[in-house]
């Protein structure tokens, strides 16, 4: 398996080894084998690799696969043994000569501009630009996109689920088995950690990735066990190991009596009074913590939760708290989450209090079973005692919407732009190599994003001229949006406003197909939104590829810098994407030059 | 990346060598360990793989993944690095002799029992029946879960879309770039062949598995070129050989003025009349035709399908034809698939009349663009003349349900059955290591599958003693119910009951939780559906694992094999799955037994 990270001569392969110049459709390949017979396959061409609809009903996407992509670019060579497949399978008619132009194939000729992966995008904005031979950068296309689709639709499934989940809680990736094939599964586990959740129970990610793992035992755990006299090693040393408690097992017991004739059961917390909880459990959840001491969080769902499992589970937590151990907590894995999670709470409370020992009430408490934005959602409504929530099937299936529909576009040929038309305004797709620019408004938050024909003058915004203007002297901080404090705490575009200097310049922001919809927008600051992450032949500084945590970091940065109200989860305000004016004009040139004229008869 | 097929001394690793011992829930490990130091780990434990519904509304399920998992099984060793990372990842305070554990741990001891690949399927059947030591099943979960939940969720949706489509469709899965991830890709085009699809674009599954592969080319290929003067080598010699056209692209183009006046336009088959159609779209199929002149398909919507793409094919078809060429057909990539295709066929029969080319009404017409179930159904009931598909994102990432939810239950512990219950009755699992039977009536079609206790008396059903028999001489042939037909075409059952014999016991057939629910059934034919992929140290016959075709003709076999109001889209009737009466209520027992008891105060 290829190792992650970089190798010192260069960029390791892709995470899968799957992951090679053959994974892509057949057509690149008669493409590519027409265009060398038409000795075209060198052209120049660029393409635009982007979507057209924000997933989930959003107004917001995190761009995510961009790492692997490189390291597919970075090491796109054909073996004789996919030569020779590739022969197989084209007519036999097909000259030697495309064979001897497969062997030589490589990336060095191709260009990639990139947003840096974790960046919040929008429809239609280029996440990846191709330059490059265009026989090349057709081969590259399919897995491009394969690379980029799933990764940014399920980033941003799981940025949707901490944006319901809130800040505070724990979110953990549980989605291994039910994700599509083998890394489905890993790629779920990375792009969820990047989206912003804390952990995942996948071991092979968290090798390959670093990311945290998390897991303790299953319901099959529980019912494997029989009664507790099966357990024959029953002693635990206490956690300072002064002292050993030679029937752990036995002062379990002791505590679940106890717990038995308090006020506890009398004040019918536990929905009816329990009388025998189930052996088999008490004897499972004492082996687990005879196992792990330290660690003991347990699943309290399979017999019955308030009846069995959270009584065992207190039994249990009480004889580690006798031996100075602290227990973690519970996790419960189906009926009213809600309900349980604060049946749970204040039974943990009441055993705080009744018997003195600390922070018992501020147990863990995991869900899981089935959970999504919507359930999430109405836990929060409901009011809920959870403080992790285990996410699986709905995550990494991304079952409200399992496809993102990125495409990939030629822009241009020789520098000719090109068009591709359809009867569908919204898949027309905008021609020409362009720039993309991020526009800032007054509150540090995106305003527009903006795109522009390459060689247009970039969008112009206020850059105070720190080290010559007497205001420095006042300047206190900058912060992330860019934006200028001085000391009194107020922003630069009111001492801009009162030195009588302007912000940004005014620019017409239109929308691409609609031309009656424009804005002119002031910014406050402007950030061009794609990077060089591949320079091919041109020379450019290739951005380097950041650790996934760094990503991870930017990523939630991003997030939290969105206008609220772009990020609402039901019925958002559109976050525009526009174009500068010259290219407005230009799209709509093309389109009548392109479309073919009919005769009225 | 591991070979697909057989080694010699064994069984090859799965086709992802990512697929790995540690591709695993961290839970699994934790248990192991929990288990290990309870001296547990080698009990001897039974676990069911099933699913509790089928996907998409459905009543069938098609079951696939089964090879990878022998595969996985066969070759399952932890390496020091993996061991070293669980060292790394579980608490300081686990003891170092698990890790010796580890080390020897593999599934020599394991036995597994699973249907057949390709078998159609029913909830609360086990697809794959694991035994062995409890911690070393508990490790295999995830993945087998992994590897068996998409893989049946794609092939029964494969299987769907093609009883839409009708047996005479071309059907062509597309979906590699839409897919979750790369395998989520590979996976998609191994088990939609196996579902029922003819070919897949996805040319690395075409190298592993041997599927055909489709495709030409795409919208960007016709928008890279940009007028027929780029094309420099304009000449094709005849299909014959015996002559050449010196300018194809002249040819092409005189063709396309001769369809401009001719009656084709008179009658107004192209929905207005075209005047010129798009040239950049007529250089690129020329070029495609120059490079693959006997395999010529076009798509034909990057400008406008009737103004200038059915145009410009047709003269480049006409002008191949002059060459003793045939051209192949049309792919249509948007717009109404069902109009557009009508049109299509309309002007293609008119031209094979007006210039009398043999067969060219009968031009194959293939469609993309989002398709899905109710596309497809829409399309047959509005009229259409498509031959074959092209399916992407629906298909493969299953977007109607994009999760099957197949478990993993402990059914049995040292001999001791066990049972998970919950407050949801359809989460209740059935105990008990069992056989499973399917049950066949009189005409053939399976009526009901049947689970009893492993040591149960099989269901019987007539066997006709053929040899002894007077009615031998009369018999016709055996079909592939195992019904018996004599030579005028009755079948046994008449001959059954014209000779006074039962054609099968009476079995009463309980629905495992609902006590109202049974029915007596006098089977035709019983199968057992379970067979030992894995024997372990049982000493059994390995089932061998058959190649990919032989698997889909099967699951094509046995899909044709069901009721057909089992198999409707919308509404079908329910499928029976049910528990002899001794299992049921043994069942029922447990569950009493398990269900911890409440005190009314």
């Amino acid at each position: 398996m290829a190792a992650n990270g970089q190798r010192k001569e260069g960029i390791d392969g892709p995470t899968n080894p799957m992951v090679t110049p053959l994974l892509t459709d057949l057509y690149q390949f008669t493409m590519a084998y027409a265009y060398w017979k038409a000795a075209k396959h060198n052209d120049r061409a660029v393409f635009d690799l982007y979507f057209r609809r924000n997933p989930f009903g959003g107004e917001y996407t995190v761009f995510a696969g961009l790492e692997e992509c490189i390291k597919l670019i970075a090491n796109f060579r054909f073996s004789e043994d996919e030569i020779a497949f590739i022969k197989e399978t084209l007519p036999t008619s097909c000259e030697d000569g495309f064979y001897d132009y497969l062997r030589s194939l490589d990336c060095s000729d191709v260009e990639i501009h990139a947003i840096s992966e974790g960046f919040v995008v929008s429809p239609k904005i280029p996440l990846l630009r191709v330059e490059g031979p265009v026989a090349v950068a057709q081969l590259l296309e399919t897995p491009l996109v394969n690379l980029i689709n799933y990764a940014s639709l399920v980033a941003t499934n799981a940025a949707r689920h901490r944006f319901v989940a809130g800040k505070s809680k724990l979110l953990l990736e549980f989605g291994l088995r039910r994700a599509h094939g083998p890394d489905g599964g890993i790629g779920a586990s990375k792009y969820c950690y990047m989206g912003g959740f804390d952990a995942t129970s996948n071991v092979a990610a968290g090798k390959l990735f670093g990311i945290p793992l998390r897991g303790t035992h299953s319901h099959a755990f529980v019912s494997s066990f029989m009664s507790p006299d099966e357990i024959t090693e029953k002693s635990l040393h206490s956690s300072d190991g002064s002292h050993v408690c030679e029937d752990f097992v036995g002062s379990a017991q002791a505590w679940l009596s106890k717990l038995k004739v308090t006020s506890i059961q009398r004040s019918n917390l536990l929905g009816g009074i329990f009388a025998e909880t189930n052996q088999s459990e008490l004897a499972a959840f004492a082996s687990y913590a005879l196992a792990f001491p330290n660690n003991f969080l347990a699943l309290v769902d399979t017999y019955d939760v308030m009846r069995s499992g959270i009584p065992n589970f207190c039994a249990i937590a009480l004889a580690l708290h006798d031996l100075g151990y602290k227990a973690v907590g519970i996790r419960l894995d189906s009926g009213d989450l809600a309900y349980l999670s604060c049946e749970a709470r204040n039974f943990f409370k009441t055993i705080e209090k009744e018997f003195g020992v600390p922070d018992f009430g501020k147990m863990n408490i995991t869900a899981s079973n089935d959970l999504n934005e919507e359930t999430l959602d109405a836990l929060n409504k409901q009011g809920h005692e959870v403080d992790a929530f285990g996410i699986g099937t709905h995550l990494v299936t991304c079952y409200a919407q399992p496809a993102l529909g990125v495409v990939f576009k030629l822009v241009e040929i020789n520098n000719q732009p090109r068009i591709k038309l359809s009867e569908d305004v919204s898949k027309v797709s905008i021609p020409c190599k362009k720039r993309s620019y991020r526009l800032y408004g007054k509150e540090g938050y995106p305003l527009v994003d903006l795109m522009t024909g390459e060689n247009e003058t970039p969008p112009k915004y206020y850059k105070f001229p720190l080290s010559f203007h007497p205001i420095q002297l006042m300047l206190h901080k900058v912060d992330v949006y860019g934006s200028l404090y001085c000391l009194n705490g107020c922003k630069l575009p009111d001492l801009a406003a009162y030195f009588g200097l302007q912000a940004g310049e005014r620019i017409l922001c239109r929308h691409p197909f609609n031309e009656s919809k424009r804005a002119y927008v002031v910014p406050q600051h402007v950030e061009e939104l794609m990077k060089c992450y591949w320079p091919g032949r041109s020379g450019k500084v290739r951005e380097e590829l950041p650790p996934l945590k760094v990503i991870r970091e930017r990523c939630i940065k991003h997030l939290e810098q969105m206008r609220p109200d772009h990020m609402r989860r039901l019925n958002p305000t559109p976050y525009k994407v526009s174009v500068s004016a010259k290219l407005y004009d230009f799209i709509h040139f093309l389109w009548l030059n392109e479309a073919p004229v009919g005769e009225l008869q």
